[in-house]
C-alpha cells in the first residue's frame, strides 16, 4: 500500500515560519539543513534579515500572506499574546495545516475556534518542550529538538489527515510527539514551568534581597543553588505573557506550592525529623523517576483501531495515549475517514499498549494488537 | 625570612579524616594523591574498609584517640548533629588543630566554645561549599574542591596560627577561603541552600501529587524543571540534622520566601505584567551576576595591618573581608602575635583592597597597600 493511500502524506517540502526568534530559527535551520524550502517572515525586519544570513529561513517575505502562500504547513512561532492572530491571518490566507509553539494552548485554540470556526480544522496547538538561555535567532540550534518532547494538542474538529501530518513532522524534526487537550496541557505547564519559573525567580531576589553583602552570598552558592536559579536567568519578556494566559493554572499550582511550602515549614518549626524525611525521600523518589530522556521504547506494537464516522476520532485516541503517558511512534489512519469506516493505526510503545487498549475499550472502541518485526 | 619566621607553618605531613563518606573521602582522596599520611577512622568499619580500598586513608584505626595522635591536623566530616562530640573528643585526645566541613557552623562552634573552653582555640569551623549528587565514598573526587568555596568561622578565641595554617591548607586543596562569622554562615547557607532544598523537593512533590497521570506530567518536565529539581534527587539523610541545626535561620529564609512568592502570586492574579517584568528582570540580573567560579583575581595585592595584643585580630580582619565579598588569596602573621604586636599581611584580589581598607580603618586599624610583583 502506498504511503498516499494509507492516509500518509508527503513529508512536508516548503514550510512557513512566522516569527524567526529561537524557536522558529531552530526549526528553520533543522528543516533547510534537509533541503525543505523555507519561507520566513517576521514583523522585525532586521530579526528576519538575521535568520536568512544564519541560514534558518531559505526566502525572506515582508508580507505575511506571501510567505504563507503554497506552502504545505505554517509555523506560528510569535509570542503567546499574538499566535490567535498570526494563525487566524494565515488560515485566511490559505494555509492547509497551521501550527504554533506558544507556552500557552486552551485560550489561543479556543480563540481560533471562535473566531474562525470555518477553518480551525487546520490549526492544530503544539508546543515543543525545548529552550534555551539563549535569546533570539542568534541562540537558534538544528538539534534542539533532538529527544524533546512535542505536545500536540488536536480537538474534535481537528481534520484528521493534518493532525497525521504534523506528528509525522514533528518526529521528523527528532521529538517525540505527546497529544493531550490543550486544558491539559496549561493544567501540565503550570506544574513543570511557569510555577518553576516563578519559584526560581523569586529564589534568586529573595536571596539577594535579604543579603547586604551580595558577594559574599553569591560566593557561597554552590551547585545546588545555581542549578536550581538557572531558568532565572533566562528571557523575562516572554513570561508576563504566558502567566497572563495561563493564569487560571498558574494560580492553582502555585497555591498548591504555597500550601506545601507552608507545610513543609511547619515540619522545620516542629523540628519533625521524620516528617521532613518523608518529604524529601517522596521527592527523591519522584525525582528519580524522571525519564532522562523522551525516547521510545525498543519494543514498539501496531495497535489497529476500526472506526466509525464518529467525529474527532483522532484526537480522542491520542489525547487518551497522552493523558496515559503512552509513547506513540507513528500514527496512521488506514484509509480515508471521510468516507465513514477506517482503521487508525497507532505505533505505541510495547509497555503501555495494554493501559491504552483498556483505555479504548472503556470508551468503545475495539483494538486488535500486533507485534512488530 | 623563611616560611617559619613568617610564622607560615609547613604543609601539613599527616591528617586524620574522622568520617569517611563524600566529603572526608574526598579529601582523602586529594591528600594521598600527594602523599600525604590520611589517618581514617569511621564508627562504619565497612565504610572504613571502603575508604581504605579505594585510597582515600592511608591507615584505618578503630579508635578516634588513636587516629588523632601524632596528625598536624583532624578533619571531622560526620553529620552535623555528631561535630561537636567527635570534635571534642579530638582536641581531648590532643589534636592540634581540629576542623570540620557541616553545613551548620553556629550551634556547632558555641557548642565546642562551652564544652572545651581551654581547648576550643583549635578547633575552627568549616564547610566545603561542593558536594556531589553521589552518596559515600564511592562518590569521592579528588578534585571535588577545585574552584569551590570553603568557608572558614574563626572567632576571637581561635589561635591565629591555627587559622593561618587551615588557610593554607584549604587554598591547597584547590578552594577559595571566605572567612564569615558562625552566625553569618548560617544565615546565608539558609538562604542559598537550606531554603533551595526545601524548594526543590517541595516542587518536586507537589508536581507529581497533583498529577493523576506522573508519565504524561514527567514527559513534559523539561530542561528547567530538571534543573530546579536535580538536588530533590540528593541524599535524603543528612537534611533533618541540618534543618533541625539551623532552625531559626531556615524559618526566617523560608518566611521571606513564602512572603515573596505570596506577592507574586498577587502579580498573576492581578495581572500585573509590569510588576511579573520587574520581578523576573531583577533575578535575572542577580543570577547573571552569581560568579562562575570562586577564582581569585589576576590582581593581588598586600595589605600589611600592624596589629598590638588585642584578642581575635586575625578572626576579625578574615571575617571583615569574607563579609566584605573580598577575595583572600592568603594570610600570614609577619611575626608572632603572641609577644603581643605584630603584622598581619593579607593578599587580596585588588578591585577589593579599598573597600576592605576602608573597613579596617573604620575598626581602628591602620593598613598600608603594596602592589605584588
Amino acid at each position: 500500500m502506498s504511503d498516499a493511500a494509507r492516509g500518509r502524506d508527503v513529508a512536508v517540502q516548503r514550510v512557513a515560519v512566522l516569527g524567526t526568534g529561537l524557536v522558529g530559527g531552530s526549526i528553520g535551520l533543522a528543516l533547510t539543513a534537509r533541503g525543505v524550502d523555507v519561507h520566513g517572515h517576521d514583523r522585525d525586519a532586521s530579526r528576519l534579515a538575521r535568520a536568512k544570513e544564519l541560514g534558518a529561513v531559505t526566502l525572506t517575505f515582508d508580507v505575511l500572506e506571501d510567505a504563507v502562500a503554497g506552502v504545505d504547513l505554517v509555523i506560528v512561532a510569535v509570542p503567546v499574546s499574538a499566535v490567535a492572530e498570526v494563525a487566524s491571518a494565515a488560515l485566511d490566507a490559505g494555509a492547509s495545516l497551521v501550527t504554533d509553539v506558544g507556552s500557552v494552548k486552551g485560550p489561543v485554540v479556543r480563540d481560533i475556534e471562535v473566531a474562525r470556526p470555518d477553518l480551525a480544522s487546520r490549526f492544530i496547538g503544539g508546543h515543543p518542550m525545548a529552550g534555551s538561555e539563549q535569546e533570539g535567532v542568534d541562540g537558534a540550534r538544528a538539534d534542539l529538538f533532538v529527544g524533546a518532547t512535542w505536545v500536540l494538542t488536536p480537538t474534535a474538529s481537528t481534520d484528521e489527515r493534518a493532525y497525521t501530518q504534523l506528528h509525522e513532522f514533528v518526529r521528523s524534526l527528532g521529538a517525540e510527539v505527546v497529544t493531550i487537550t490543550p486544558e491539559h496541557h496549561d493544567v501540565l505547564v503550570a506544574l513543570v514551568s511557569h510555577v518553576p519559573q516563578l519559584a526560581a525567580s523569586t529564589l534568586m531576589d529573595v536571596a539577594t534581597a535579604h543579603e547586604e553583602e551580595h558577594r559574599t552570598l553569591l560566593r557561597l552558592a554552590a551547585g545546588g543553588f545555581r542549578d536550581m536559579t538557572r531558568i532565572a536567568a533566562g528571557h523575562p519578556g516572554i513570561w508576563p505573557d504566558i502567566l497572563g494566559a495561563n493564569r487560571e493554572a498558574v494560580l492553582d499550582a502555585l497555591d498548591a506550592y504555597l500550601a506545601a511550602l507552608q507545610s513543609a515549614r511547619d515540619l522545620v518549626a516542629g523540628d519533625d525529623r521524620s516528617g521532613l524525611l518523608s518529604l524529601l525521600e517522596r521527592a527523591r523518589s519522584a525525582r528519580r523517576s524522571l525519564p532522562v530522556g523522551a525516547a521510545i521504547a525498543n519494543d514498539l506494537v501496531e495497535l489497529r483501531i476500526p472506526v466509525t464516522d464518529r467525529p474527532g476520532v483522532l484526537a480522542e485516541v491520542t489525547t487518551l495515549a497522552g493523558r496515559l503517558g503512552v509513547n506513540v511512534a507513528d500514527v496512521e489512519i488506514a484509509h480515508s475517514l471521510e468516507g465513514g469506516a477506517g482503521v487508525v493505526v497507532l505505533v505505541v510503545a510495547a509497555d503501555g499498549a495494554g493501559a491504552l487498549e483498556a483505555g479504548l475499550h472503556d470508551l468503545g472502541y475495539a483494538t486488535s494488537r500486533n507485534a512488530l518485526p
